[in-house]
């Protein structure tokens, strides 16, 4: 957790198509940036929301997915190389004595960046969790005891002769079930759903069916509404079905798969001017009410903004000409095309005269 | 010249990228639009000054040439059929009594329309002009003498037993040249360059040199820098070279192709707020001081404005819900995604279990 903060020129929170596209911008222009991204993988609500639906107003591309979109933006980027710091959220920040900023994230990374950019979108998505009160603390181990708790599935090998309970209904939650009855390693699973219908892919359905079936899983319907404890270890889930009745299920581990939701997060302690919980800035370089800081895409708003993934691009252009003032401070920063500047050319890595 | 006059809900001026992205953008929010250009196909700038040269900075592709471009935005504005009226420039507005706009073109058609969109980039692409005094009324035929002075290629039998000299060294010039010379009708062709070397492709090149050395073409080096008229016929054409001497060509037909230059054209005469030959907008729907009047892309300016094809396609899409507002009063326009949206589905004719 102390390794060396990284120095960067910019900072660029979230690695969906508009903080991918504004690392394309800031290259143009010279500046090298780092990315952060609480998702595994980049692509942002493109990738967690709609990989495989077709998007149709990405201008001059008629249609793609979320997915493909996300590639084509990755290959456009590839060029500047920009580091990817995945699996993280920014935590603090804080004010350098020489004017840059410092952040860490959720991994123990700390970076010192003149610029940050927000391309933070909806907000981080972080597991959608179960609000019941005390249950928290099983989320974490100590030397004696074992986490009870779970928001994504560790090891099998974690669960070897214990009782499992899988709470959710979704493509996650039955891969979470199909790879643990696969294990043979737990006593007993049990899936928990609101309904007797899944929300997921229909060949999943079917397996999970028939590991119902041969009694390897075992499926309730119902939701979680309370525990029991016993000498401060979780020992059931109180299941509450449609009909309002409750019964306790034994369980050794309490794992919940019921999806991300989006969060805002720290973001919204950085004493950025907001506007209805969105990030308030200007119109000619997209700039927040702390200089330095760059507001992004979804996250922002502005009169007449509009949450297309299209003006988060216009806004991330306008926003590295904002930065250049701050990583070049006192030279004016042209704008040169791509298609007739041989610097630009240069940076893209591409032959002029192909 | 008397057809009835197009009623739309919007006229699109321009079928440049930023023009076509319009449509796009108007057909989502179900306005359906008329399109004006001055060049005989769309594409503006793209088509006009790199049609094959790569652009990098469209976002989510990573390379695409400007004839690329265009073909993509066509197709992905097909779903809305926008009616192009190419080669033609607006040349009037005037304020209808019911508070539309009544637009004439130069080839006499005539619209009414609830908004107008000026997507018109750096102006009409015009043939750019020989500048000498007296010159152009030689470009009008009358009923006993032809015209003389062409800004484009007319018919080779137009030209039969004539003397004809060609002004320009790019490929439509030098085109120009070979058709004529293959068709056999003129009695003298001349080909005038301010260059002993040609802006034109290698074989075009190539073709000419073998009509002037089997001297069916003449060339000479050179400027057209004044005229000889003899009975209100224009007979001669005068030539200095580059070290400054004048001889004179004897010629029945001047035809002048030295390439297109964008014009603003009468945009600049209907009273909207200008700022440094820009049309000024807000960046909350893009609308001119006259309302009902937006411009989009490369002709306006605003805090912060980039001439980037990308800002466009912002600019378009705010533009849009800004019409809305006019072309739907008193309804709101909620912003619906094409993702998601069965309406949009419909509007776009894609099958949403696709």
């Amino acid at each position: 957790m102390n390794r060396p903060p990284i120095e960067t020129d910019a900072l660029v929170i979230g690695a969906g198509p508009v903080g991918l596209f504004q690392v394309f911008q800031l290259g143009l222009l010279g500046i090298q940036s780092h990315v952060v991204d609480s998702l595994p993988y980049p692509g942002g609500q493109c990738i967690e929301l709609y990989p495989d639906k077709p998007i149709y107003d990405i201008p001059g591309t008629p249609r793609c997915t979320g997915r493909e979109l996300t590639a084509r933006l990755l290959k456009q980027v590839a060029p500047f190389a920009p580091p990817l710091h995945l699996s993280q959220v920014v935590t603090t920040l804080a004010k350098h004595p020489d004017g840059r900023f410092e952040l860490q994230t959720s991994r123990g990374t700390t970076f010192v960046a003149k610029t940050i950019f927000i391309a933070a979108g909806v907000g981080a998505f972080a597991p959608r969790r179960l609000r019941i009160e005390g249950l928290d603390k099983y989320e974490s181990a100590s030397p004696n005891a074992p986490a009870q708790l779970f928001y994504a599935l560790p090891s099998p090998a974690d669960f070897a002769h214990k009782h499992v309970v899988i709470v959710g209904g979704d493509d996650t939650a039955l891969r979470a079930v199909l790879q643990l009855a696969d294990s043979g390693q737990t006593k007993s699973i049990t899936l928990v759903h609101r309904r007797d219908v899944y929300q997921a892919a229909p060949e999943l359905c079917a397996q999970v069916k028939t590991r119902i079936e041969s009694a390897a899983v075992t499926f309730k319907v119902g939701q979680v509404t309370g525990f029991v404890e016993h000498n401060q270890r979780l020992t059931a889930a109180s299941i509450t079905d449609a009909d309002g009745d409750t019964r306790s299920l034994r369980l050794d581990a309490l794992v919940v798969l019921l999806g991300v939701s989006p969060k805002l997060g720290p973001v919204a302690d950085w004493g950025l001017d907001m506007a209805r919980k969105q990030v308030a800035v200007n119109t000619a370089e997209f700039s927040t009410s702390v200089p330095g800081i760059f507001a992004v895409g979804d996250i922002n708003t502005y009169p007449g903004k509009k949450k297309l993934i299209l003006c988060g691009f216009h806004e991330a252009a306008l926003a590295a000409f904002g930065a250049a003032n701050i990583v070049f401070p006192g030279q004016s920063t042209p704008l040169q095309y791509t298609t007739t500047s041989p610097r630009l050319h240069k940076l893209l890595g591409v032959d002029q005269s192909a």
